[in-house]
């Protein structure tokens, strides 16, 4: 069985643009690392840097980290606050562009004082917006250049790109796994992955379990987040809420290449209780891991060289839905 | 526990623009009547007029129909074949939209040769592919008055429109459940309603479960058909493949309202044979049927009337993957 | 031509769940009325209550206002703000319905002060997220109830409902210009109308010049806005920036209905600057009328008549991009 | 100016499951050149092997291209009739993977007959339809290992293959554009790139003219298609009819990679005249390339560089409706 983990966002304050007075009170980041602490079964958090409180420091962090026995997996940089809003390492502004490279260089000063095992970027004000704005070669070069400068600055650490289609940008330049893919080895770096997160892969139209695959096979699998939604928005919802199948799926295909690393939650409980809403995602993918281990694999393993639908279906159903 | 039928042409040749050779030999309403015979437990058939067989009269469809102990629930006339490329009840050329109106009247005698309960619209090529392409208050007023006419021939017998979103159409003029019910209102006839298909449903961004109250309440719920498809198109796939949570929660809804009458499926299953397929969703309605009996119906009721989510996702993902 | 106006939250402040700390400062009402005084031709607003300030009175609105020489069209009540993110009229909490009701009386109050035309309900947060979540027969009924209230109370004033499909919900229970005529219609009262947004009807899959003539037809248009998006989110673009085809043929249809009021902007210029994005939008609209006086109605009254893609195209085609 | 070609299929029968009669009568592949040849500008075509009649020969294709003055540009095997419903170069089953690759040789031939510059893959049928169907990782290795194959077999032809992120799969392998170009670095041969069609790429949510640069800088791009959708479906509508902006931007960034040859036409003009369909969709890339033509290059390469969305609207928006 996985451990869990979940970006340190889960248990924070969301805001959006009609509820700009928040869907609750702010929280610091040792708030939400103690909210996360609540979690049954939660042993890791991506923590975002700066710290949700300007006051906050290393120290606190870890200390909130050592009181609750959870360890930080991941840092990912703050770089699509106000600052950024037109753009990361894709920004215009060559300043802006320095000033992310250098908050992600920092970033990987607390990753090693935390312990993170990579650093993510999550690069969403990068890309456009309308039609005519912008000389796409020059913002995919601007893309890979910043991230290029910043991976090859650590060659000891671990980092990954967390592709997503879009949101908040209207087109991200990293959108999918495909093209995540070619930008990385365009980079050449051996450090540099992928965070697959199976809701915008539902998102950009991809099948999780495909790309799954695809990535793992080229070597640039870091970590994997899991959420649910509904196709055609980032929704970040409990897990299996709306796709339990391609949820199993995907759980089926992390176990065939082996996965051993922990499964991270990704999730935006805007109305409900974060704590509540992570337990029960942890408790859902817990099931269905009891579920599959149910499945008869040769039996499923056959249908699917066959191509068969209706057989591989059957078996999924039946265990499902008690199907037969 | 329900009763079953299905489309006819779910045991009939598919074609498509790719596959112009079809997905299979022709099959002769006839034909499909012995397919859908071999399936446990179906005992409907919503039968296209014209049969599929020039040749094919009223006494071998019913003689089929004898042999098979299955009964017509519901006569569909083709008023989408290439006669009504360009509409049906609003073509605008005045003799095709006659002709459509006395192919329905032709209808609803055969419904009355075979019992049929009731006569379905499926008016599928009604509406427009093109910006500035046609007057939509004028096509509104053809596509009423079209079935008005049909309707008040016969007020003895029962009517049901299906809407959709589109295809073949790339917009119908009666796309949702509300937009239809605003025409039945109009049109004031009591005894045409609605058949409310699941798929189309999740196709047109609606909640089925939502719009089966809202069709119920006002009185114009005739029937339903299930599917599963990935929300963007009217893949007609498999009941519960993709959502069965949604799938799940129909059913809940159509228990609330008390449903008694057939639940019929809406399928295409290009590349599976249709037996198998229509078997495998009998099998996961009947399936779904019992987990809801397991529900404990009083603590859903509860979660759903404080809007809790957690509280009711618990509880359906308990039982769909043994979440907790 | 016509007058336009706007919202007032296009001149505000935007923030989203990343960029959490604003993509730009906060922006008072009063000056955000005073930004909007920049924009050439712009005259109407549509103003939020409570002001964007605590300490903002009806007088400092309205002195900013008589500054200006801007008009208030109309007041849409705060009514999705971090009380009401469980629903307003909608919510399963009584006591958060009755402040949803009051906050609407209050605004009442303040359109009767400023003299705006119309109330607008815009119930953001009435609906669902997840499956299983609600009872949607008792979401419609609070809906409708809380609405009636707020309009019976006022019957000299004109009210509206701005619908959309989602956001910030998942799912909106007015979600679509049908649902929500039969809402109305189910209410009863002659002072209720809609506020058609063209980009929430994009997003919702009509074609906004059909839903224009329906809600027409039937006496329910209060107000119009206007916008652009990708058709699968909100996205609250300048004018024609994607669809000016779709918005040559919407203010086509205005024409038809002799539409006489102002148009209003409703943008969300995230990373542009929204005095020049409301000034650009209205330029794009002047020019598209005046392609339109260029239109041989004759022959395009003709082409639609006779349902001619090619021919309509072709006539618009031409006038847009020189077809031809 | 630019050379126009178009698919042969533009004047062929269309079929859809619907109208499964056709929507008009069936068309020889001669009876479709000859259509095509009274398009005025058209000089290309795509021409599909095995032809539409079985007792058409390469001579009788050779004459009417002669007749008609047009050149064959590429050849497109039909893989995805019946015999490949369950795919032609993932088939489950090895002789109709071999079938694929044979039909493919003979095109080969045929190509060389008719002089055409490329052979085109459409690999419609290649993917999967439901959840659990299949090992994505062996349709991968199956789709790659096909496709070398042929292109192996004939170092001295071009071959492109064409992405589409579904129909009539409901998932297809080679889905997008960096998802194909990952496939074909895998390959590693030379003389194998893509076509890249504009509305696929829509409908893929891709940017068009960012997918054309990035193909364009790894030395891929073989040709380009043109139609228009609602980015929902491959709908194969008049160019332009529907985003005339990124139209204009894909045909600005045809020009910034100097394209030189021929623009084809890809549509399914199901209930309009072909020739008119596509003479409309010349007109309207020609008007767009004079308004190009006026649009002041430094202006909007300098909004570009900025990625000043509103600057660069202004430009683009003043050409079309006159704004400002």
């Amino acid at each position: 069985m996985y451990e869990f983990g979940s970006g340190i966002w889960l248990f924070g304050q969301f805001v959006d643009r009609y509820a700009s007075d928040g869907y609750g009170p702010a929280v610091t980041s040792v708030g939400a690392i103690e909210k996360a602490g609540q979690v049954p079964g939660l042993k890791w958090l991506d923590i975002n840097y700066p710290f949700n409180s300007p006051t906050e420091t290393v120290a606190d962090v870890r200390a909130a980290l050592d009181r609750t026995g959870i360890r930080a997996i991941a840092i990912t940089p703050h770089v699509y606050m106000r600052q950024y809003a037109k753009g990361s390492f894709t920004n215009p502004d060559p300043k802006v562009r320095q000033a992310a490279i250098d908050l992600c260089k920092k970033g990987i000063e607390i990753a090693g004082e935390l312990n993170a095992t990579y650093l993510k970027f999550w690069p969403g004000q990068d890309g456009h917006d309308y039609p005519f704005q912008a000389d796409y070669g020059r913002l995919w070069d601007l893309q890979l250049d910043g991230i290029r400068q910043v991976v090859e600055s650590a060659p000891e650490l671990q980092f990954a790109i967390e592709y997503k289609l879009k949101e908040p940008r209207n087109h991200m330049t990293l959108s999918t796994a495909a093209r995540t893919l070619l930008g990385i080895e365009e980079i050449g770096a051996p450090n540099l992955g992928i965070v697959l997160d199976m809701g915008h892969s539902l998102f950009a139209k991809e099948t999780p379990a495909d790309v799954l695959q695809l990535v793992h096979r080229r070597g640039r699998l870091v970590s994997v987040e899991v959420n649910d939604n509904l196709r055609e928005w980032d929704d970040d919802m409990v897990v299996g809420s709306v796709h339990p199948v391609e949820t199993l799926e995907f759980l089926w295909a992390l176990r065939k290449i082996g996965w051993q690393k922990p499964i991270l939650l990704d999730q935006f409980p805007f109305r409900e209780d974060p704590v509540g809403a992570a337990t029960l995602s942890i408790k859902a993918i817990e099931g269905m891991e009891r579920l599959l281990d149910r499945i008869d694999k040769a039996a499923l393993d056959d249908a699917m060289e066959r191509q068969d639908a209706l057989a591989a279906q059957a078996i999924v159903l039946k265990e499902m839905v008690g199907a037969g």
